[in-house]
């Protein structure tokens, strides 16, 4: 962490750069919109930001958010100077005569720096990954109304948390790969587990697997997918029966791409939406089932999932709610995030010392998101509700 | 099981049939070998049995090991007509007079009746398949010296288990999938868990992206394998540093495939031995976790692991070795078992109730191993030592 001194007054943005993909919260206030190239990124909704007290930097306005991926670092950079975003929150700023510092996390804020300071000229103050996502987590979980919920049969049940009753949590972060960190309280953890089989995998074997151009692409496919096809099922094994003894019904999964042991059938003979089902269902499944391994571990009775890999995807969200529910015979469920993707730069967002997030008490928060009663409706959407701005992929 | 009086009254075999593999395990008396052609099965070795005395069934004889691909299950049918294995003990004995009975284990064991009955006219009398698995372990570990393992840094350290503190532990056996369960005592045990993502996963994908013809060609080339090629490091994130903080290193995987979202190489650009290291690493690396957290869960201080995944490969005991290690921070073992791939072939063997198998006692079977003196040269070899019969791939 860089000396308060050398900071800038108010900040407009906070970047998370992580394995696959980067992610950007950025304020503005109302009447405050800084130049956008509609013809390059297409704003969808952003986050209402109000905290009833007009002389406070915060005031009222909006936080977006926008991702990139990471191999494409000069789309992200090209965004922020089109936005002027690394100039800071006084536009009236000289970034000659006083460094810009923009506040990042994620291992890319290391493996980045030099880039960010010779393209922007402006200096990545580097918080601590972990410190970011729970920072993020917290925030989103007190501040945010009809922010967690469960997911079971293709509906959202939203659920108020009591902030008295929050701590301990376990909350599951699948970025690339994933973190389980046991949350305490504010600024109170302890990264307990992890599993290198996640988003990055996903998209990963994706690719190699199926000739899809994009992470989307490859979940959209999945939602007509039939992992049978690929999956050994108990009943494969057992021909057509259950293994009821140890209550394992035909229709389990007895070996993730099991099936594709067969010399009768190559790579080109699969469908690429039956590979993508399984390979989802093979990666969720394993993480609901380590997390709650975890979370029994610590005696932790919520579990949060968060991170990119998610996307309000239907059935992945099934699958690790069913995994949990599962390996725990009913006694837990998996929670989700409706910001799931952006705990990390939330997080970093929120350690600028004097942008107000911290004086945003709940109540004040209860009006955050401008469009709260349509996330109630239980649609499903690929990305969280309220405000993701995507880059072009043409450009 | 069958009623007493239907049984063949000396057995020469039992069967386990898994979701991509067949296990046999037959006997044979000293001077009572069967027919064998060796131009299509070579026979290496076998495991001497003497139960000292002269007048039981078991006599002095030997146990023989032999493995068949599932999908080649005509081959194994064919194998048992050559060796007359199917007309039981008792040479004179007329099957059309008396029904004949094997025993059999594995989801297979259900899904074959009908072939066995047709092809060899034998009834396949079915046992439970974690029954046989449980009991297969438990009589290695009390019967065979130098039957179980650590393995670290290349070596093999052979443990000699003290049949009174053997219980409880937890036996975790890769086939296709993955039972993990917890025993406590002769018969007695609970599946408590398993995870699809096993041996079938491994061949499986690894068909799919590689052009290896066989589980052992893939399982080989695994040897001189890269996997940093593709799996994407925490070093990759971290622009080559470590995340010290929370305990991981550069070198440590954050994402297995994670590189492989690289939009700039296609499949046909990675090597098949990278792709096969990576994909083991993963593989052992989920498998040690999950294992060691619910060891953990139930208290069990030793883990050992079987089935014909490992098929005594030492990348794949190391990565498992590791796993272990380091998610319990240094404070369990994984341990690992000579006749890994026969645990319920030899437990549905030793369900024959006049096999003399249960009168064996651990002192008098203290010599089963006719080598145990080369098994302890810490050698590797693809397929357990003392024993094995592979079927011809050009059959």
């Amino acid at each position: 962490m860089l000396p308060a001194e050398s900071r800038a007054p108010m900040p407009h943005l906070a970047i998370d750069i992580g394995g696959s993909l980067i992610k950007l919260v950025y304020y503005s206030r109302n009447g405050d919109w800084l130049p956008e190239d509609n013809k390059i990124w297409s704003s969808k909704e952003s986050l209402g930001v109000s905290n009833g007290e007009g002389n406070h930097p915060l005031s009222e306005g909006r936080l977006h958010f926008a991702k990139f991926e990471t191999s494409k670092i000069n789309d992200c950079i090209e965004f922020i100077r089109s936005k002027q975003l690394h100039v800071g929150g006084q536009h009236h700023e000289v970034p000659s005569k006083n460094k810009i510092i923009i506040k990042a996390t994620g291992g890319g804020a290391f493996k980045f720096t030099d880039l960010f300071k010779e393209k922007l000229g402006i200096v990545l103050d580097k918080e601590d990954e972990m410190d970011c996502l729970v920072a993020g987590a917290n925030f989103l979980l007190k501040a945010v109304q009809r922010e967690a919920f469960f997911y079971m049969d293709g509906q959202k049940q939203f659920v108020q948390i009591d902030h008295k009753d929050l701590y301990p949590y376990l909350l599951v972060n699948i970025g690339s790969g994933v973190s389980m960190i046991k949350v305490d309280g504010d600024g109170k953890f302890e990264r307990v587990s992890g599993t290198s089989v996640g988003g990055g995998t996903f998209w990963g074997l994706g690719r190699l697997l199926t000739k899809c151009q994009s992470f989307d692409e490859l979940l959209e496919l999945s939602h007509v997918g039939n992992n049978r096809v690929i999956d050994m099922l108990v009943g494969d094994i057992y021909g057509g029966t259950d293994y009821a003894k140890i209550g394992l019904s035909s229709t389990n999964i007895a070996s993730s791409f099991g099936k594709a042991i067969s010399v009768d059938k190559e790579l080109e003979d699969y469908q690429p939406e039956d590979i993508s089902r399984s390979l989802l269902r093979m990666i969720s499944n394993n993480i609901g089932q380590i997390a709650y391994l975890n979370a029994l571990r610590y005696g932790l009775k919520r579990i949060f999932f968060g991170g990119f890999f998610i996307r309000g995807h239907a059935y992945t969200m099934d699958t690790i709610s069913v995994a949990v529910h599962y390996w725990s015979k009913g006694e837990a469920q998996a929670m989700f995030l409706r910001h799931e993707g952006f705990l990390g730069a939330l997080g970093a967002f929120a350690s600028y010392e004097r942008h107000g997030f911290d004086d945003l008490t709940a109540h004040q928060l209860a009006q955050l998101c401008p469009r709260r009663e349509s996330c109630s409706e239980g649609t499903l959407h690929s990305a969280p509700h309220c405000d993701v701005i995507k880059e072009k992929k043409t450009l």
